[in-house]
């Protein structure tokens, strides 16, 4: 059975307490339950929050031994962090980036990932079903799937 | 039961055909009879494809009477049609993009879409999964589901 | 008595439809009764829509032996069309674009007209008003006014 | 009956002496004779010009209480006056802009004005008569018309 | 006997009609004739003209079963249409483009070309020459000349 | 005692006038006396306001000779009046920049300061409270201390 | 009593040790104890410093639950901390952002403040004083001043 | 005799007080006198100094009528002052721009002069002297020479 | 008979030594003479190579005098040399710029020529058979042809 | 003997193991290895890596107590971590920043160092070899050589 | 008697024989002429002219030991000749640059000036009586003069 | 034994006169002999300067055929010849670019290198010492180091 880690980045912890006309008004332990239920028979699935870059980082490392495939929503780290970025790059599990709401319909600097070059994809907008997507499609990718 | 239409833009009748190895092998009938199977029961989905701006805005214009819901992938229109920007903006019904390859992996001007600050979501380079997820998060939407 | 072409671009055919807070909710059918009853006795009036550039493109190509002069709404066409703007380049007869709200105080992409350099004068953001604006221009250019 | 104020900005002064091959032969005062005859018996309009930034906004304070609209051509001080800007938003009269020549086909830095986005409304390019059609334009949302 | 297709893009159907001094006083019917002549015995050659975007898709898709070569005018599309770009991307066979005036000494939005990095080559401001020129390169890469 | 003085710009005779959402409704004659009030015994203070950047560099001038240090709020000046810097430039009084709104959370164009290299420092967002904060900085450097 | 929190970011431990001719030769210990001394009897006041984004983020969180306001000096993060920026906007207590130099006068990309957007207002430039005005104010927004 | 005028713009009036390491410590009236010496029997030369840029725009506007020739050295409004641009464009009197220190080895703002386009010539970082040249270089082009 | 001249600039007395993917494996030598075959008897057809920006210069100069035409392959001086710019507009006589390879799909610094403004035209991406095409049309032009 | 510290940024731990093809296949532990064998009698040397841009803070300011200089690859924290750069800046020790690869043959985001202007010197593209270089050249600086 | 060098670049050789309409028809051997008779008993003055920035950089190296004041025209090399610059920064000696024509009034990439920040100043759009003016501030100069 | 090739471009034949400061006082030949005695019997070297980009490129050329290896400080040329770097594209030998002075710290034009993308490495700031490390690093190259 696949092992999947999700990431959520930065102020990800506030996720149901922080503006919730934009990120709704669960929280991240809700969320990481409910996913937990979807996915119940089908996989492991993982989870692991923080708001230390370094932290993340030491993380994804551990997912080139530990993990089948990754989840990460980086938070603000998607718009500066050329350390995840680089970090990402040295695994070779697929990774999916996911963000909730739509950074497109947001501040100008949302609109730019320096994170989606190096992913395989991404997922943008689609509130919490985002990360349920994201994990049906690393399961797809990792059954050999088109 | 929920009506879908998945539009697809200039150049993607060449699916298959035209540059496998950034598109796979799948054409366009078999992407749109694979999806139909997978939602058999589920909902209704429709199909169109153009090369023709003008006919595609046409075609979202039908939306707001005709269907509950819009997939599109724009194709090059992505990056420059504001008119088709328009067209989405001027219907009410929940829309989606989706993109096969990962643009922001590609050239430059593939990274921005004009498109994406008035669809509620974006699923870029997950292949021809991505389709299908779109219509599941739309299905979501529709459903009332967060 | 002068004959004038009056063209609507993208989505115009949604007017009264679509986003009534900018565009209110008359729409294109009862704009142009308006403008007909306006200038009945004063001159010709005809009436051209089209989501599509390239007609709208041919129907410049008429105005130079058709008509004396042209009010052009592109909508979204105006910020990326530089196929319409040779069009209007190419024929002689004056032109006036036309757009009904103010688009310098919406997105920043509405701020710049590729047509703008090639027309007589522009009449923004005076709402359907300015339609009957730019044809009181053309007669007056037409009548020989400075 | 209403009362309208029409301001001319630096160098309007001299009208009718300055490039004609741009501004046309006609002198400010008779452009200024020639708008009272027209609108006669529909409304009152006084003039205004100043080659000064702080008289011009003084003047546009006055409208607040002493006009029921205001039509301005802020010359050169379009591009650049903030402090204009910030006057006619501190305004709640209908303002329009006026800009004898087609500023779009001149110099690249005629193509922006920081006035716009506060203004009910532009005319660009249509001569002399864009004071008339403004003051029209004024008279017709003052009216109520749409 | 190679087959060749020659497409010219919007506005040039006014060729010889439209701006004189930038694009001479022959017309679309007698280029299109001469360069029948000169190459009569070498090679077949059609024509296509159209302001529509989808339209010249279309015919470019063709390309890819019923010719053995392109040329391109693309007009204005040269400098916007990313969806004729990856029209051509998505054909084999060799194209070239052309433009009848030095494109670099006029407007600076003309100096760009989507096209370009995706053709074989550029024909620029050598008159309704560059067709026959362009011809001619065909020809020879078709014959396997260096 | 130290004698200050404070300088209103363009637009702000308008405060308590104008957008109170944005300035509140405390006016410039209020602000002042106020102001006086809070600091009776500690300084003298005296006030100017004007709409023409002229006059305003003509007071900045007399600071030199006249006043200890200067309080300036330069309106929108403060975002292209080139003159104004080098007029704070050319004396050698503290000088503090105050802005009542938190102009980084406004329009682009304000979060620029031509002003900002040349005064000793910026006081911006907290509302009128700011005026009062620029003074007590400015005594306390005119104190010596740190 | 209101209970207040100041945080200093990267590199602010070293002041007093650092560039003196930029920063003075203060130590952060003395800074502190200095604010403590002089308001005494009217707010409770904590200090934080720290090198990592991370734990200044989880410090900011707590902000919600166990201060009133927040006075911030983020040093260099001040220009690319996106992170910092988003839990700031995640409490709802107010914030004032404080620069002990006029950023304004050094390196270009000290100018631009990623956070000062979010914060009810900035203070910069005005030495070690500036955090003293920053909770002089903090004091008057808590009790309802203007 | 030839009659000149010679325009200093804002805070020269200030020149031999502020900033001597720039500007020197000549005063503009200990100047004046120098130029009136150096040319006391070959023209006659006025002088004006203004902070204002409307009586300096007015004063140009004199010029046609007045006098045969101007130098201007415009401080500041050099940078952005399209007004005094606009003035200078609209009197036909051979003008010379002058600045008395090499703006283009000081702050980057003030390399870019809006004003050089419409004027004769500029003379660059050549001191006090500066004025002189301009003023021969006046003389030699009403005398006809090349 | 005509006497046309062919410029080879820095680095293409390495051709068929460089980069033969980009270039070919035909040497400079190989190339000059096979031109001279193709044109034997209708043009005199001589040829210059420098790496030295000063010696093209200076050859430019003497086609005013000694030649019909110019052919150029400026190399990467097409990029940055505006002295070659200006050399070429200082002759009257026709000159066409041709690049070997598609400049256009290579680095960006090679989309862009200071030359193309100046020459009559251009021939990109070829490959040598440019050279004939450009030869061609120099005395198509100079036989007076279209 | 002189005490030198070697730091590796965020995913330099990964070294021989990520992208072999960029950056070898010998591991961070071999390489220090082999660099404290080179050195071994002529200085002391001390190795630290991190992920966490904090712990590199704090480490670099270890320096000015514990250490004569400093060699640094910051890893991807080179192109955007300010606070590092603030760290070296607040140091006195002589710092050389080193890249493995050659960063101006790659991403253009790897092309800028905001790190480079407060270093003495950059290494960059020289392979491991590039920290041996680095403290070479910390040795002459420290032992007082050119 | 003090020595002066004048330097003109790249085509000023063809001055008088190209673009009269922007350089006049005096050739470059009038010119020297002419300025020789201007300061016959003033000063000596020898002339140089080359088409090679090598040489330029060369002579100016020259002007350190030889000349007591360098006048220099650099031609195109005034916008992009890093090289020259480093020359005349690498000169003690008096240095003034002079364009004959106005080139803030011709294209853009002319108004660009990499030598002007190195030398003491600038005489620009004066016709051929530049260099005579750029003389006698020389002679100014070097004779103490302000 | 490997034979390298050590080439100074323009103006680094006035090291030791120009600038010291910046480049220090050692001459060029007092450098090379200096670095010939470092690496006497380890390598032959040989030594190159000129202030002529078209002599520096024809001595690239050499180098495939004579040397082994290749170290350049190209000066100025650094920023904009980009001739120089299509030279040393063209040859097969390392080479590796020295800066004495730390260009990062300096003017903003000399961060950027064209040259830095097609050479093996950079050492740039340390010095006079740049030009041994550089060799050091050859010899490691040629000898199969990593």
């Amino acid at each position: 059975m696949y092992k999947l880690l999700v990431i959520n980045g930065p102020n990800l912890n506030r996720l149901g307490k922080r503006e919730p006309h934009i990120y709704g008004s669960t929280t991240l332990e809700e969320l990481e339950q409910r996913i937990k239920n979807v996915f119940n028979n089908q996989c492991i699935i993982e989870f692991y929050q923080s708001n230390h870059e370094g932290f993340i980082i030491d993380k994804i490392h551990d997912v080139e031994e530990l993990y089948d495939g990754l989840v990460i929503n980086p938070g603000a780290l998607t718009h500066y962090s050329l350390s995840l970025r680089d970090a990402i790059s040295s695994i070779s599990k697929p990774t999916i980036e996911v963000h909730i709401s739509n950074v497109h319909a947001r501040e100008e600097f949302r609109h730019k990932s320096v994170i989606a070059p190096v992913v395989k994809g991404q997922i943008v907008g689609l509130g919490l079903k985002g990360y349920e997507l994201a994990i049906t499609s690393l399961l797809s990718v990792l059954g050999g799937e088109n």
